[in-house]
């Protein structure tokens, strides 16, 4: 039994949870290794306290599972059979009942939860994110060299974006040049959809890129990440095309000041909250508070959102091995868009930058 | 109200439901024409059979909303505000008491159902699936637009991928080529990860695209589609590079000949079983049956697959105005992997296929 799936099982042991069917992809590649997008198929692992788990898989995936290094059994399903008969059958010649059963409230659906509460009647559900989520959360030395080599990939990216930057050019031509140069360094996957926002179009927190050109006086705001080995990296850099005004400027440093006081602020003991708020307060002072609309960052791993947030409401504590982002910003509508974002892991007595773009205004 | 939401109310009120609160983007985009992806956050639309319907988004994206044409209420809400609160609150000032609700059962999470159910109790739920998904089955004009211009740009990344077929060429530098190609042509995202796989590679029918590279007598297959205004479009085409065996030919050829029956077979009041097994049965007949693991094809819109879902067992009769995807394939493990996709459009007489890249065997 791999560490992951023993603590997992240690976890039900004193939950007294005979069954847990965890079905978030990611999830289950924390756990078994095999990384998979099911789309609206059944994927799942089945963990029990005391005996061996089994993977649930549809039929044209079952190959890539076991070559993934899965050595337990693994129960494939065409699109035309039920895999929750052959789930059921498995799960009771485990098991003599299912009085206690694990599944992800967040991510479980309403149909399978009535599949499940259908077939094992009387089970009491039990949310297992939290657990999954506490697992996650410190990460391993294999996982910070993944997601250090991830962020190294983010660096390059938002290079080649800087470099990419002509008048006229469109928002999308500038980020197909990234997404073509990092495909061709063996990057399959980007971490999520990459934005490049130019001008007012920067001043959406969650604008689209489209056809809109860069102009002199922009401020071209890149948010990117690239998937490496399974994890995720997602760094956030504004840069400056030609004169910029007073107020671009204002706000810029800014956000720059609030960043760079968040990320001095990190260390095991600390609560998230108050990273936040180091932000937060410094931002609110400069009189941009109400432009400032999202928390300060979040957990980063196989998710690019994972647990932990930090938000100015979050007590959690942090811990040596946590790794998230930091990545305050301010949108004025009309005026400049402008997010900072790193990527950060908690030492023993304080903070690792994983992302090394040069974060003093850039112009380009 | 437009249609699709009044639609939606009359179905309400002959089910006598008297509140609806539908959560995936997909739906959520049909329903308002704000398309948009909340992450972990809550997006929802919450509809009464006789009052003003609101839409729930995460704060940083209510600017977007109202920019995307919505006229009625919007309650945002940010990260540190609890969002069921308001909705209980406008829904309570909408309706007396909830005594049947709907939600996508496949959609909401049991977190969010329990969160439901909590505030309405004693409520039934009602699954809003199976009229989501018939009221999406028939593509109106508008629709059909988009999906025929969805193809069309499939169709220009398959010429450009099979034109950057090169000895020596990895999958992943042709898959950049590609989606590079697509980014200049103002597309923002494709409907799904592009897949470029070659030569034994491409024997698995959900393989992953890396640093394989292309070898002489190698067939290579280009699995992609565009979105273009929200709406999906998904190709396969398999190509030969160089000289290739007799059975790679006979496998290929076979495909082909699937294929083309089952298009062939299209037409209103046909039985979606019976478009999967006249495909089927061809494979099956030349001696490949074991080798074509997944169902024929998939119905295409919004989502990249959606109903219905051409199975050998869907009694489903087909209607005018139906949209999917017909892709029989073979796998056989270190000989090939051949699969061809079209999308059609069932009409009042017969199909209109969507995707036009040649499919009688291409040499590059």
């Amino acid at each position: 039994m791999n560490k992951r799936l023993a603590k997992l099982m240690d976890w039900m042991k004193e939950k007294e949870i005979s069954f847990a069917f965890i079905t978030a992809p990611e999830n289950v590649f924390y756990l078994t290794g095999f990384r998979s997008d099911p789309h609206e198929r059944l994927l799942g692992v089945a963990i029990f306290p005391e005996d061996e788990p089994f993977l649930v898989c549809p039929k044209l995936d079952a190959s890539d599972a076991k070559n993934s290094g899965w050595t337990f059994e693994i129960v494939s399903h065409s699109d035309i059979e039920n895999p929750w008969e052959m789930i059921e059958t498995r799960v009771k010649s485990r098991v003599s009942s299912v009085k206690r059963l694990a599944v992800e409230k967040q991510h479980l659906n309403v149909e399978r939860y009535e599949e499940l509460s259908g077939r094992f009647p009387g089970a009491v559900f039990v949310a297992a994110e939290e657990k999954m989520q506490q697992l996650r959360m410190i990460k391993d030395k294999e996982e910070l060299a993944f997601l250090k080599k991830a962020a190294e990939y983010a660096d390059f990216a938002v290079k080649t974006g800087a470099e990419a930057i002509r008048e006229g050019k469109s928002e999308l031509e500038i980020l197909a040049e990234i997404e073509f140069e990092m495909k061709k360094q063996g990057i399959a996957e980007m971490s999520f959809s990459t934005m490049v926002l130019t001008g007012k179009n920067a001043a959406s927190p969650h604008g689209t890129p489209g056809s809109t050109r860069v102009q002199k006086g922009d401020l071209v705001l890149f948010d990117l990440g690239v998937v490496y080995e399974g994890y995720c990296s997602d760094i956030t850099r504004t840069v400056a095309f030609g004169d910029i005004s007073d107020k671009q400027r204002e706000i810029y440093e800014t956000v720059l000041k609030a960043e760079q006081a968040a990320v001095a602020a990190v260390k095991p003991g600390m609560r998230a909250k108050e990273i936040d708020l180091t932000a937060r307060n410094i931002i609110a002072e400069a009189g941009y508070g109400d432009f400032f609309p999202h928390r300060l960052g979040h957990g980063l791993g196989i998710s690019v959102h994972e647990y932990p947030g930090i938000t100015e409401t979050n007590e959690l504590v942090l811990q040596e091995g946590m790794v998230f982002t930091i990545e305050p910003g301010i949108y004025v509508p009309d005026v400049a868009g402008v997010r900072i974002e790193d990527d950060v892991y908690v030492t023993a007595d304080g903070v690792e930058i994983l992302t090394s773009f040069p974060k003093q205004l850039t112009f380009v």
